[in-house]
């Protein structure tokens, strides 16, 4: 079949070729909607796409990374994933893929089956030797993004969690507070193991244990289900394993009408965008997130370049942000 | 070559096959971890996958559906592809792609180049003509997700945002407030127009103007940023386009000591998961999100297996959720 051409389009459409060349071009404001209406409809029922569109939607080639993150609504998650797709370079498209441990095998055969070039983790990889094995065979390389238990483990980004969990109980220490609660998920990653590592070693330190070590879904309901046991326990502080955990924490204090940080002193994990934005702000661990997305990309892309490389670990620090969810403890006698 | 098998493995590990199937099958507790150990490093280097690993890896074909949305950062979006996550059937795999206007295009190509059985659209379509002409051409069934200006509409989920904007001027009206004050982001997609349209369009039932109309960035920031000028304008009341921007307001209102309600409503957008955990609680206009991206889902699937029915829109009703950070206008005697 004959191509279509712009002159088809004018002829349909019963208007000039430069009429339709601007119309098409998006300059053709001044030409009534009628004109433009007509314009479309009969690039439409030509199927005539013009040679720029032509040429942007062929495209060159593109390497297609997949990047597989256990969920969308956890901002550490949303963040490296928009860092990545934000230093993404021209040549590269990124998929992203949210997986359950039950379905991560299919997604990640899906997404083989599709020509992906290289995966990168975000998550732990449950049966990670057969995985492992998997991605071997089709020359897939990977790279395991946060998380540092993959007996198997390739390029890694690795996150100083211990250190993390570390400043957490030293900023409380300082601060005066001996009694202080620990607040995990009921699930633990490695990294939040290391965190919590990091956090009772310093506490032992000081001859300390948590004054109480409350377990709840990592959530900002779950923190707020578990303000009931944190007042109980007369902490005058409380580290809690991530900012989602502490913002629902914040919310429940307010409800009972204690205050942060005179009653209590709350520090979270992760400095997510919305830490600086809580009332209090909250003191948290900041992980470098927009780097470890980039630096993630740039590794992999890396290894998609010089397969042969030895298998590289980037190592990130954290630091502690203070802001006005922590402060000194207060003496008996101004606790009023 | 002759295909691997768990003797082999058992052999190369010098343990029994007993011993290799509880360990690859994950029960292997028993065993010491240097046993553990052996037996996976010898289905490492035979790269041995076992029948049940070897099921889950191969599964059956998927179908694949490709979601674009505009960025990950922005909890409407996360809501809306975490609950199409939910929902998805376990015969489809969902692939998600951030896309500026710029790269938009090359973004639809690499994935239908990659086998993209249909695609959902959370952002507006610029070219939006030559997109349809070019899906068509592949046969890409496409959705159109919470956007109303496509002229070449096919499925579509439509949201009543017009009603949405009525809403919130209703309750601030029905406060007593009169100098109220809406604040837009910069770029406004076809939604947001109509959530001002409905909101303009209520406040000249009353006869009247906003007091003001500050334009800022779509975030958190933008909202901080526009909290000078809120101020200046002596508005009882704030009607901002969405949370982001209306928690980011929240903040820079505690900053200068000015109480919501007491001495100024605040009234967001979406409903996103946050809202109910700003101090103050923040009201909002509700959008069934979890409902949204569900029914996308469901529609393009049924568009894919039934090509010929017609093109459906659904339609999603929004609803006011009244929460701590609007309270009615005080009178000049009280307003101290």
């Amino acid at each position: 079949m004959r191509k279509i051409s712009i002159k088809d389009v004018a002829k349909q459409a019963g208007v000039s070729i430069a009429a339709v060349s601007q119309i098409l071009n998006h300059k053709g404001q001044r030409f009534s909607e009628a004109t433009i209406e007509k314009v479309l409809q009969a690039q439409n029922e030509l199927g005539y796409i013009p040679n720029s569109a032509a040429r942007n939607l062929k495209g060159r080639h593109k390497r297609l990374i997949g990047v597989i993150i256990p969920s969308f609504r956890m901002p550490f998650f949303a963040d490296i994933i928009q860092s990545m797709q934000n230093s993404a370079p021209e040549d590269v498209n990124l998929v992203f893929l949210g997986s359950t441990d039950e379905n991560l095998q299919d997604a990640i055969f899906s997404l083989v089956e599709r020509g992906v070039e290289a995966l990168v983790f975000g998550r732990l990889i449950p049966n990670s030797n057969e995985v492992n094995i998997f991605l071997k065979k089709f020359h897939i390389p990977y790279l395991v993004l946060d998380q540092n238990a993959d007996i198997n483990a390739q390029d890694m980004v690795q996150i100083n969690e211990f250190t993390g969990g570390s400043m957490a109980a030293n900023h409380l220490l300082a601060l005066g507070h001996r009694n202080i609660a620990l607040i995990l998920p009921n699930n633990l990653t490695d990294n939040m193991l290391q965190r919590r590592a990091g956090f009772l070693d310093t506490l032992s330190t000081a001859n300390l244990r948590p004054k109480k070590v409350i377990e709840t879904t990592l959530s900002k309901h779950g923190g707020l289900a578990a303000v009931k046991q944190l007042i109980q326990s007369n902490s005058t502080a409380a580290f809690i394993l991530n900012d989602e955990m502490a913002i629902g924490i914040l919310r429940g204090l307010a409800y009972q009408h204690i205050k942060v940080p005179n009653d209590i002193s709350i520090i979270g994990y992760d400095d997510t965008d919305y830490a600086e934005f809580m009332i209090p702000t909250l003191t948290t661990i900041a992980q470098p997130v927009a780097k470890i997305g980039e630096t993630a990309l740039k590794m992999i892309l890396q290894r998609l370049d010089h397969p042969n490389l030895p298998f590289q670990t980037e190592f990130f620090d954290v630091k502690l942000v203070i802001r006005e969810s922590t402060g000194p403890v207060k003496h008996y006698q101004d606790n009023t």
